[in-house]
């Protein structure tokens, strides 16, 4: 079982936004039904028997599972027995995709989606999740993994947005791109080899994907999209800061709704 | 002497960008003739004399003065003398209004600048001095006071662009915008009580100023400018961040020029 979860990664801690629980059957129904997973986290070395059976779930769920000290359980869970396992949720009540598509319904619009796949820097998802709002976006879409999470200083960046726009984690962003193609949702990654930006006819159901800060979307979703757009680069650097590309690239969107 | 210059402000130590002068005649050298002043630091309580005349100097060049314990300015300054007095420069070298103007006639373009009224988040500045040289501007104003500076955080989030963009810093951003006016500039401002920025005509000269992230466009600046643009919101929170506005409006205003 010592191989069926992750290896603990050096990631930040959860900061602020902790609800937990503690102890192995609370976590054991937690896996089961929450939709708020953040991170599980297991007693060093307790690998086998139940404990191994808990990790093997959260990877099922795609959360993260981290390795840390028995001490470093007892400081999290204060005075609640924690049986060797600590599992941390997220306090933001995510929404599904069917939720977006039933807004913009409400709304008599067609859906319109942000994709932020591996944004890192909690000011750009904040700051994206902020321009969202503004320019009318039913629903954004982030991954569960390799993604900043709901930080306190994401909702700092957000000023205010994260209770107005609906945010979706999923698991599979590859697989979220395949839905919304399915339901007719056009699905546009920025790229800087895509086709000049004020090109496509962005009205309909409109799906924009923005890439990790350095990396940039990941193969699997670029292949995926309908179409890659780009801003023209005017200059000698080739590349914007993430959310002052997705505000420049929402707002000619929305223009066109 | 003692009124004759500001208190203390409680602001950041310069970071990182630290060249600097120690003793009064280098001191006063550097005030009548150097370009790149940051801030003439004063060992507490010394206001009279050479050192109130100094602190005098400063405040014509416009640029603060802070009084310190000679404690700090020892440490300031390592092992050469100070008397009390030690001025810091900022690294990077900046240029001028003419400057621009030239980068201008040089590219046989008419003039494009970005006005920050008092951006004080480095991300904020370094990510919209990056957009403006992707979107081709010739020079980026930035104010002495109440403003970001050039930081390594600042140059960090320009990822590059501080060594292709030219950047003037200025005592006094509304006597810049009467100059930018006079030599046939047009100057937007971003408010959110202008007209929809897809309104204008921003082919020829223009200059657009962004304000402050919290209180907005100063004043002054904000009467003389020629119009105010806006950009539409379609949520319930009423303003993006600074950053991500300057970077749909400076695109808006690139795809016309």
């Amino acid at each position: 079982m010592a191989n069926s979860h992750r290896p603990p990664r050096p990631e930040q801690e959860p900061a602020g936004e902790i609800h937990m629980i503690c102890g192995r059957n609370a976590v054991e129904e937690a896996l089961r039904h929450n939709n708020d997973l953040d991170c599980l986290w297991l007693a060093k070395g307790e690998h086998g028997g139940p404990l191994g059976r808990l990790a093997a779930m959260a990877v099922q769920c795609g959360i993260p599972v981290k390795e840390v000290s028995s001490q470093k359980l007892d400081a999290m869970s204060g005075k609640a027995a924690h049986q060797g396992v600590v599992l941390t949720l997220l306090a933001h009540a995510f929404a599904t995709l069917q939720d977006a598509f039933e807004l913009a319904a409400q709304r008599g619009e067609a859906p319109f989606f942000v994709l932020c796949d591996g944004i890192e820097d909690p000011h750009n998802l904040g700051a994206i999740i902020r321009t969202a709002e503004c320019t009318g976006v039913h629903g954004v879409v982030i991954p569960k993994r390799r993604s900043a999470s709901l930080s306190p200083a994401v909702a700092k960046a957000a000023s205010g947005a994260l209770s107005y726009v609906p945010v979706i984690r999923v698991a599979n962003m590859a697989a979220t791109v395949d839905e919304l193609k399915k339901a007719g949702v056009w699905v546009y990654g920025a790229h800087m080899q895509g086709d000049d930006y004020r090109q496509p006819d962005y009205s309909g159901g409109c799906a924009l994907v923005i890439g990790n800060e350095g990396a940039g979307i990941s193969r699997l979703v670029k292949e995926k999209c309908d179409r890659l757009v780009a801003l023209p680069m005017k200059g000698k650097i080739n590349s914007l800061n993430a959310s002052v590309a997705a505000g420049v690239l929402l707002y000619q969107i929305a223009a066109q709704r």
